[in-house]
């Protein structure tokens, strides 16, 4: 297959995106400064192009997202919104787009996060966004078949504990191998309207 | 106990202003064009005046939320953006600025929906919101302590059906009293990070 893969020079995409290849697919790795395409997906704008550019795809996958950390008394209602921007209205404006432009066996793949379910101090906004993403999904889901939909959650990865340890101490890292396999089953399984947690 | 009321004056927030106020409570009726006091709780600016006019409070209870209803197909990105802003943004402000309004024993009380888990042709966008606020509510209530913070999640009320019937087609519709007194449930209660689901 050819994937279309956001955020793929990530810790999450840098996995994935090996994940997907180790299994014969095509990916079409996109980054904000770098990639095989450059786009930013929370401009609308850049999404038509970016579609424009990338030509045939059988799937969309996304393998990361922005979130402002912060204590909820100091989050700012602009660190709420901008969280929103980053992960929920890109994610949306991605399978908006999408659906016009994959073919009907085609399928995307969004990215959640542990913190729906299991909050962290610092995490508000990422958790706001995060039940956003999975109810999105869930909803897509009764009105893009053929087309699918699902989402990955994953939890904090082991490669990127130097930066987000600190704040899901006593929590389980998984290897960002493992959150790279639910990729893998969402877009060659025939699931839709799932959210596969990597907890 | 003194009770901020947005959105007094739907279908919710009425039963909801008869249910506290038939169990002795004050309640502080707000709403977009009338009521005890006139707030567009979608511009943080309108809550801090809310605020500051509203004096001495024990808990803010939220009954209503805009969502844009249209299948997925059309719904546009501006569409979510307002969702966002009117169900998610809106209720995140009044608890971000409440916190520090409300004495260490308040409590906040939002809304989302039964659209979180089953989502109908049309309510993506109100989906998506939905699981934003859901979210939030857990992650907010573990900062937030001694305040505490839950959620409610009706279906839709009877008393909408000649509105959101269609939409809901098949699914069972619950007297909005019955809503009213999740929203008693959480203000009167001691839990924090529930969301109480009016299915």
């Amino acid at each position: 297959m050819r994937i279309l893969l956001i955020g793929a020079g990530g810790t999450l995409g840098t996995a994935t995106h090996k994940a997907f290849t180790a299994r014969g697919h095509e990916v079409v790795g996109v980054g904000r400064t770098g990639g095989d395409l450059v786009a930013d997906v929370t401009d609308p704008q850049q999404v038509a192009r970016l579609y424009a550019e990338a030509g045939p795809l059988d799937a969309v996958v996304v393998a990361a997202g922005d979130a402002v950390f912060r204590p909820l008394s100091e989050l700012t209602g602009d660190d709420f919104a901008a969280t929103l921007r980053g992960k929920v209205l890109s994610q949306v404006e991605l399978v908006r787009q999408g659906a016009r432009h994959l073919p009907p066996t085609g399928s995307f793949t969004l990215i959640s996060g542990i913190l729906t379910e299991q909050p962290i101090v610092g995490g508000a906004a990422a958790s706001t966004a995060n039940g956003a993403v999975e109810a999105f999904v869930r909803a897509a889901a009764i009105e893009l078949p053929p087309q699918r939909i699902n989402g990955v959650s994953p939890t904090v990865v082991e490669e990127s504990l130097p930066t987000y340890g600190p704040f899901f101490a006593g929590m389980e890292a998984v290897p960002a191998s493992r959150a790279a396999t639910a990729y893998v089953r969402s877009v060659e399984g025939a699931q839709t309207g799932q959210v596969y947690r990597v907890h």
